[in-house]
Formats: C-alpha cells, sequence, structure tokens
C-alpha cells in the first residue's frame, strides 16, 4: 500500500520514489553546468536537468577530481528552471548525497562520471527518502543498484566521448541477460543471484583481511544470505516482467537524434545527455532534435526532418584510444 | 518469383536488392561529402556516388567519432546528380539506416570506416527494403554479410591510405577461399558453415555471461541451427557459382588507374574510390581516368595512356606505420 502522506508525495517509499522515476519516461534529461544551460535545456524540452560541476568531455580531458557541484550554482539552476533538477554525486559519498537531500533536488545520480569516494560501497540508497538514478553495464550491476534502492536505472556508456557503441553494449547486455532468465529454472537463478551477489562478499574479504567463514557475517547493516534472497527475489520478479523494475534509461555517448532514437528502439525509457548537447556546434538546435528523436524514435521520417542542419555533432574521441583504467564505465562494481 | 509491385520497383525484394547492385558493375562509385565533389563525380562517369561527412583520409587524421552524414547534405546531393546516391552507417546503427531509407537514398554503405555503433551486432539487413553494401576481408565476414541481408559485398582495404596492399589481401583471400570449395565435400562445407557462424554464438556467450548450453538459444530473432543451415547453404551455392551469388567491388586504397584496374583483373566486379580522388592533386582528371580504367581494365595501352599527367596522387600512408588497432579493416567481425 502507498503511503500518501503528503509530505511524502516525491520523496518517501520506493514506491514514490520509482514513481518519480517514472514521470521522466520518454523523456530527455540533459547535463547542465550553469543555469544558462539550463534555460537552453527546459526551453529544448528536456523533463529535467542534471547538475553538474564540468560536463564529461571536459572532465576526461582534464583528468582531475571531479565532485558534487556547488551547491549554490545547484540552488541557482533550481531558482531558474520549473523542471526537475538531479545532481551528481560521488560512488560512496553519502554525504554528498545528504547535501542534495537537504538541498532539496529531484533526484540524486551515484555516478562514475566523477571521481569515485568509496573503494568498498555504493550508497545504501535505502536509507534515503530522495530517489537515486545509478549507472550500469550489465544485469548484475543493475540488480546490485535496485537491491541498494536506486528508483531509476541507465547505461553507463562512455561518457564524455561522443561514442554510442558502449550504451549500446550495456542495453544489449542487459536485454539479452534478462531474456536468458527466461530459460532459467529456479535453481539457476538462485546460482545466478550467488554470482551477483559475491562482489558484496568480496568487499568483506578485502575489509577484514579475512576468509570469510561464517556467511551470515553482516556487512554495513546486512547478513549476506539476507541480501543473496533479496537479490533472487530482484531476478524472478525480473524475469516475470521481462524488463528491470525500475525505469532504465541510457547514457553515455548519446550525440545525435539517431543515437537517441537507436536506445529507444532497443528498449531504453529516456534518454541522458551530456557532453553531446554542450560540446556540439549548435547546442539550442541539437536538444530539441534529441528530444524530438525520443519522443518520435520509430518515426524514421521524422528523425530524417530533425536531423537536417543541425551543427556539427561534438568531436568525439574512439574509445579504443583511451586506456582501460581511464574508462569511466570501469568505476563501480 | 519476382514481385513486380511498380513500387518495389528500386527496393524490395532480396532479387530487386541485388539487381540493384548489379546495375552498379563495371562501374566507379566515388566518395564525395558535398554536391560541388558529386557534380565532379558525375560528369566524370561515376556510376554512383557515396555520401559522407569525411573522407576517409580525414577521418584517420582527426582520430575522432564519424557518423553518418547531414541528412540536408545527403539531400543536396541527391538534388545534385542523376546518377545514384548511396551513404554510409555505423556498423549496427540501423537507425542511421532507417533514416537514410527514408530520404530515398539508393544504397546503404554498413561501413567500418565510421565508428562502430554496435559491438555485437552488424544491422539485419533483411529488415530493410533498401540494398546495403557491407565490406570484408575473408570469405567468412562476407558469408556473414550476405546471410544478413547485403545486396553487394566490398573489400574493406585499408580505407584513407591511398595504399592497395590490403584491397588486394582481402580480394585473393575471398578467391582462393572460393577455389578452395570446388574440393571440399558436404561435410567439410557444413563444418566451415559452423566457424563461420561461431562469431554469432560468441556474441551471444559475451552477451549473457554465460555458456551456451542449448544452441536453439534465440538471439535477436535467429536461432543458431537456423543459422548455420543458411550460410551453409550460402557456401554451396558460392562452390556451385564460384563467386560470391551477389555483386563484389574492390574498396580500400585504391589510388591510381592501375589500382583500379589490378582489382578488376583479380575478380572485382566495380570499384569504390574514395580519399584517392579527392586527396589528389587534380581529382577531375584522376577520376575520369579511373572509369576508364575499370572499363579497359584489360588493356594496358589504354592504362598507360590515361595515367599520363594527371598530377600526382594522394599521398598516402605506408600501413606497417599504422597500430593495428588503429586499422579500420580491423572493425566488424
Amino acid at each position: 500500500m502507498v503511503n500518501l502522506d503528503i509530505s511524502k508525495f516525491k520523496y518517501g517509499t520506493y514506491k514514490l520514489k520509482t514513481g518519480f522515476a517514472k514521470m521522466q519516461k520518454n523523456g530527455v534529461v540533459m547535463d547542465v553546468t550553469n543555469p544558462e544551460q539550463a534555460l537552453i535545456a527546459e526551453e529544448s524540452g528536456a523533463v529535467a536537468v542534471m547538475a553538474l560541476e564540468r560536463v564529461p568531455a571536459d572532465i576526461r580531458a582534464q583528468g582531475s577530481v571531479a565532485r558534487m557541484a556547488d551547491p549554490l550554482i545547484i540552488e541557482k539552476i533550481m531558482d531558474a528552471v520549473s523542471i526537475p533538477v538531479m545532481a551528481k554525486v560521488r560512488i560512496g559519498h553519502f554525504v554528498e548525497a545528504q547535501v542534495l537531500e537537504s538541498l532539496g533536488v529531484d533526484m540524486i545520480d551515484e555516478s562514475e562520471v566523477v571521481t569515485p569516494a568509496d573503494p568498498f560501497y555504493h550508497i545504501n540508497k535505502n536509507k534515503f527518502n530522495i530517489p537515486f538514478v545509478c549507472g550500469c553495464r550489465n544485469l548484475g550491476e543493475a540488480v546490485r543498484r535496485i537491491w541498494e534502492g536506486a528508483a531509476m536505472i541507465r547505461t553507463k556508456g562512455e561518457a564524455g566521448t561522443g561514442n554510442i557503441i558502449e550504451a549500446i553494449r550495456h542495453q544489449r547486455m542487459l536485454n539479452n541477460m534478462i531474456r536468458f532468465l527466461k530459460i532459467m529454472d529456479e535453481n539457476e537463478i538462485y546460482d545466478l543471484a550467488r554470482k551477483y551477489s559475491d562482489s558484496y562478499l568480496d568487499a568483506i574479504k578485502i575489509l577484514t583481511g579475512e576468509k570469510i567463514k561464517d556467511e551470515t557475517l553482516l556487512f554495513d547493516e546486512y547478513n549476506y544470505r539476507i541480501v543473496l534472497k533479496e537479490i533472487s527475489k530482484i531476478l524472478n520478479e525480473i524475469k516475470q516482467i521481462q524488463r528491470l523494475p525500475v525505469v532504465n534509461f541510457a547514457a553515455g555517448g548519446i550525440a545525435t537524434p539517431s543515437d537517441a532514437a537507436i536506445m529507444m528502439q532497443l528498449g531504453s525509457d529516456g534518454v541522458f545527455v551530456g557532453s553531446g548537447i554542450f560540446k556540439s556546434e549548435n547546442p539550442e538546435k541539437r536538444a530539441r532534435a534529441i528530444v524530438q528523436a525520443v519522443t518520435h524514435y520509430d518515426k524514421p521520417e521524422i528523425i530524417a526532418d530533425i536531423s537536417k542542419n543541425i551543427g556539427n555533432a561534438m568531436v568525439g574521441i574512439e574509445i579504443d584510444n583511451i586506456p582501460k583504467e581511464q574508462r569511466l564505465q570501469e568505476r563501480g562494481w
């Protein structure tokens, strides 16, 4: 039963948190670093903006530590637009998340695009009233984030490259594993849940420097056996409904209207665009075109039309030229 | 039976799609990036032009992401010339292909020259009414593309280098394997089909992270056993007719009339020329000479004559100096 306490209309129970995420469906969320960009995003039809310090292409070019944006800038962005404002925190940095919650932002992105803060744990998102979105490369990562309380999942892609191949990789990894669940029986799903839960156990092993003899050992506030049971339950639900139980967006490398549309045709519920807009020749035109492409993702004539004369896309980077340890998608586990 | 529905005269059944490809036989298709170049190509006697964002030599020099050209430029090229217009899409980017189909271009090149979009699948070309051309390095790649619905095959060569060695490598790989089929019996051909089909199975293994126990497993909309049977059928046809069942062009590194002629003498049905023309000293003269060379490929006196005083060829690159991971021919599988 949904708790309809009005003060919890936006924040609160898991159902309300995922409900907020669902309201973004079929929409485009745009990265912005200041109120001016936020206004461009709103006017272009973005369903929400993502406030961050620097767009991924700049973070990548500068190679420095990236963190939550200045709260003053976030507040200015919130004042500037009437659409929801999301903001990024570092993986595991639950205090940055507390700060954003206290500012009243609408959703937090625990993001591999900013520099990770905790080598062992992602944020326990169940402890928060504010909804979170998290990145994933495959079903295992998605299921762990959902277990931790994420209300929305997105592909990681390879942010800041303008190269769609990694987002397609991650969406296909999800799709095919979800399809594969169909032919798995109860025992096989339990084995898979064990495989997916192991990264939590691995963290404990590193933290204690000991082999775990007793799997009932607590980590943070959870018990491995409970984790296993709950991840197994999530997998069985996914098997049943043949999709993630939360909204699933595409992100990382989307640079053209066709890129946005292909992600929608592959089953994404919406799209995040970062560097792809503000590193292109004409951000206003391109932002509007990408919003249109998400709405009309299965109408090639419309996509052809809106793709005309929108200026050059961001230059982009060949991913083969980025060493593996510098790829943002390798962050998180 | 050919479906003679008049609206499907150009697009439509496999027979009509390959028929269109056959109309290009003994011709030269030239890469162009704007209407001015397209007009030069047409006046030089090109059978068709290939619209793209940048010629391969420039993509290579810039090292950035290359995508489908702006639909507005493609339309301007279509308006400028009366010969067929082809255009390039990224490997696996089926939305870029939908966009080109809706624009009414005559053929799509699913090309390794632009940045690949899907790490697992090439476009399912059978789903389209428009004909596709695809690159190959060997018989396995050719047969997989034909199974996926390609109406025309071309060598990959090493585009943007002005260096013919890789196109010759790929044409000889094809020729010799086709000859070798002659002495293979039914079982050996079935084994070869299995080898050629394995890359599809490998994709599923990666996508699910699981060992495939059941080879009837669906991937996308296909069943491995059916793939195997159909690829086996294609190989038997090739054994019979001793050539590919579709038109087979040379591409990648052709820079001189002699280059075009050697590919024709090695069994190519026609030639694609990219950077070789518009990176040379005198594109008009060279384009005309290459067209003549394809027509008179077995008449050395004529080739000698048309090779005179056509200005310097494109400078080109020694392929040994390009790291393997930066070679365009390594894209696709």
